[in-house]
């Protein structure tokens, strides 16, 4: 049985590995080579990366890919893709191919607004609590301003500040609710430093507002943290075009393909289930961006799903619709983004992302990314009503079941080209190279 | 302005790469170079990395850590975390060293059931459809037998089928609602083909079906695809331990202390704001074993945040309480994982966390997984109602921030000792490089 050990933090990498290979693997010098050669061979760029978080043995790769011709708003992009699901670049290359001679796609801001909050218990009555926000507010502007003084000249800072009273939830239980506007910056060293300070003034002057009752500690703070819900920070992306432009798909006309998008979009709005899962292939497309560009995919994920079930039931969060003769596809997205600050200047990859979109604004990432999600979306249910998921998704695994059966270059060649006019499954795979 | 290209998947990399730098950088040589000094050494295992998606031109590289001192369950592990934020392995490793001598964490198993759904539109009358159902049970069950053999004997299998009526949702809709138990795997391709194939027996024997009205596709299959959502695929991880026997922290007592973790976790469960980022720390730790082990965190983020919703607000995961002298801080996650098939085979560095975890089943995964969940979400909730998120997040931060102001070893040595004791914020060391 491994071991606990005391003060691993401190250990050198190489101490480390030394540590962990001979109390976890049968084998630990091939353990420890292993490591070694998923390091970069500069040696200063590799302390860099290994500088990003704490005990880093190494370096897990995942695919690097890129979709080209997404035509957004006229403009063409190719997508940098951080993802280790096969099929996820290619039904991204087919949905930009497919919508870029029907106008491409078109995508608009619809906020920008973040937000945070200090959570504090206040055993008052709810109208001196009131009355003491009316008091303390102009100090907690006046002393968070010089915190603010950069993001004001870059044309962000804070945009409002509110009492929410939360008794009927939870007893004592108010919040000081602030927005923010963070530009280029996902912000969220700037908004937790700022509602620290809110806290700490909060804290202070309770202590001295002689209205209180309790006169010791009258205002306890729970805690002080951004929200990762951005229910007003949201990019709108959409694909539309007269019906009849559709293309014809297997056995199906433009209008009955058309009809069939809707009615698998529906059943993704009425039907749990379902929205779980065309809502994680919107994610396949927009984590992918997200991760190339240095983002936090976590934060993305938790204000997206949350946003899917703000009407109280989990939904699709893609409309699609037949409006006249015109066949909608639409995706609004919750998108906390930045394109300046932390890891975005630091890894050389994401440098290399970032320049491959032109460098973007925040604003301009948010509506890639939607258009990243959208597109897959597309691609995804177009897939499920027409030849099925597995059809295209086992070709794009066929690749993968081979490596994984150890099948070698000609015996790999003969398979892909077999496979062309067969279904694939791993077993048939396993009948294929048994019989070669 | 870039341009579009055609036929650009059936490039060769090298091709892909030179249309790319040539078509969207500034300096192509540079750029394609950069990507090659990310390529694994060995040209052969970096084709199997090229080979996991569509379009790959390099490797993007997220830190490998390593959180050592879990104790689960009475054994002890080291947890691999794949993860580019930085603290959250030290808090990872906080929280293992916590609650190591308090007996550790605990978990279990409550369910390991998969789902997956037929989704249909049968304009007839809703007791006909279930006739019919009655009717076809046996031959759906028939005609997917031989694909279930391999499952069954691996212990797992198709579990349940049933109608679902959904026509109060939506007119005319049903579906196949099938369960499954995957084992091992986690099981979207053996599920989704299963579905397939009913999906087609369906069709058929309805096409042949005389009681109903409709001659010409009595049934329209809309789609045919596993569910995400997994609601009864759960994993539960446990800390509790006697109040008493709590940490003293900065000014609270363990009584204060284990009071306002509670009410920071009250306040989680009543305020969805709140909720979304309690809960998205709570994935910083899952995510990150997750990605590690070569599952796809698309699926199981899609899963968990929709659970977060079940009940019609979205709400914390984790629950704390105190039961009679006793601080119990719990989590509930549903986790479809799987330790075999996919990249699990074909990725060395998954390998080798497998290896470090000492091989998991599924199940075992799952708890282990559900531990870092419950893990960083201890850490932060501690962080958060002590001495504030920040305080520890820009220490963590401080490397970063050097290395983004082009700090030199001498400077990043002398800043570490001097932010020992200072509050580490960006202008604080810019503020402190400039004078060095």
């Amino acid at each position: 049985m491994a071991s606990s050990i005391s003060g691993f933090s401190k250990l050198s990498k190489a101490e480390k590995i030394k540590w962990i290979t001979q109390n976890h693997f049968d084998q630990p010098q091939e353990a420890s080579t292993l490591l070694a050669t998923y390091c970069h061979p500069d040696a200063a760029r590799q302390e860099k990366h290994d500088e990003f978080i704490e005990n880093t043995l190494s370096n897990f790769y995942l695919p690097l890919g890129v979709a080209p011709n997404f035509l957004i708003n006229n403009k063409q992009y190719t997508l940098p893709m951080v993802i280790e699901e096969s099929s996820v670049v290619a039904a991204a290359g087919k949905s930009a191919k497919y919508w870029a001679n029907k106008g491409g796609f078109h995508t608009q801001i619809l906020g920008t607004e973040k937000v945070g909050q200090v959570h504090f218990i206040c055993p008052e009555d709810p109208k001196k609590v009131t009355d003491f926000f009316e008091h303390i507010k102009p100090k907690l502007l006046e002393g968070c301003a010089p915190m603010l003084e950069r993001m004001e000249k870059r044309g962000g800072g804070l945009l409002s500040l509110q009492l929410i009273d939360k008794t009927a939830a939870m007893a004592d239980y108010y919040q000081l609710h602030a927005t923010f506007d963070t530009r280029d910056a996902m912000g969220a060293n700037f908004i937790n430093s700022v509602l620290e300070r809110l806290a700490e003034i909060l804290r202070q002057v309770a202590n001295e507002y002689a209205k209180f009752s309790h006169i010791d500690k009258p205002i306890e703070v729970v805690m002080s943290i951004l929200s990762n819900y951005v229910p007003n920070c949201i990019a709108r992306a959409k694909v539309s075009c007269p019906i009849n432009q559709l293309e014809e798909e297997e056995g199906l006309s433009a209008t009955a393909f058309a009809k069939k998008m809707v009615q698998a979009v529906q059943i993704a709005q009425v039907e749990p289930y379902r929205a779980v899962t065309h809502n994680k292939g919107i994610m396949n497309g927009v984590d992918a961006v997200v991760l190339a560009t240095g983002n936090d995919f976590r934060a993305i994920e938790a204000a997206v799903h949350a946003y899917a079930a703000k009407d109280g039931q989990y939904r699709s969060l893609s409309t699609a619709f037949i409006d006249g003769d015109q066949f909608v596809f639409q995706l609004d997205l919750p998108l906390a983004l930045g394109t300046v600050g932390g890891l975005t200047q630091l890894h050389p990859l994401v440098q290399w992302n970032l320049e491959l979109l032109g460098y973007p604004s925040a604003e301009e990432l948010m509506q890639i990314i939607a258009v990243a999600g959208l597109a897959q979306n597309f691609a995804a249910v177009r897939s499920l009503v027409t030849s099925g998921i597995q059809k295209g998704h086992m070709k794009m695994h066929l690749l993968n079941i081979l490596n994984q059966l150890g099948a070698k270059g000609t015996e790999k060649e003969a398979a892909i080209a077999y496979f062309k006019t067969h279904k694939v499954s791993h077993a048939a795979v396993q009948d294929f190279l048994a019989k070669a």
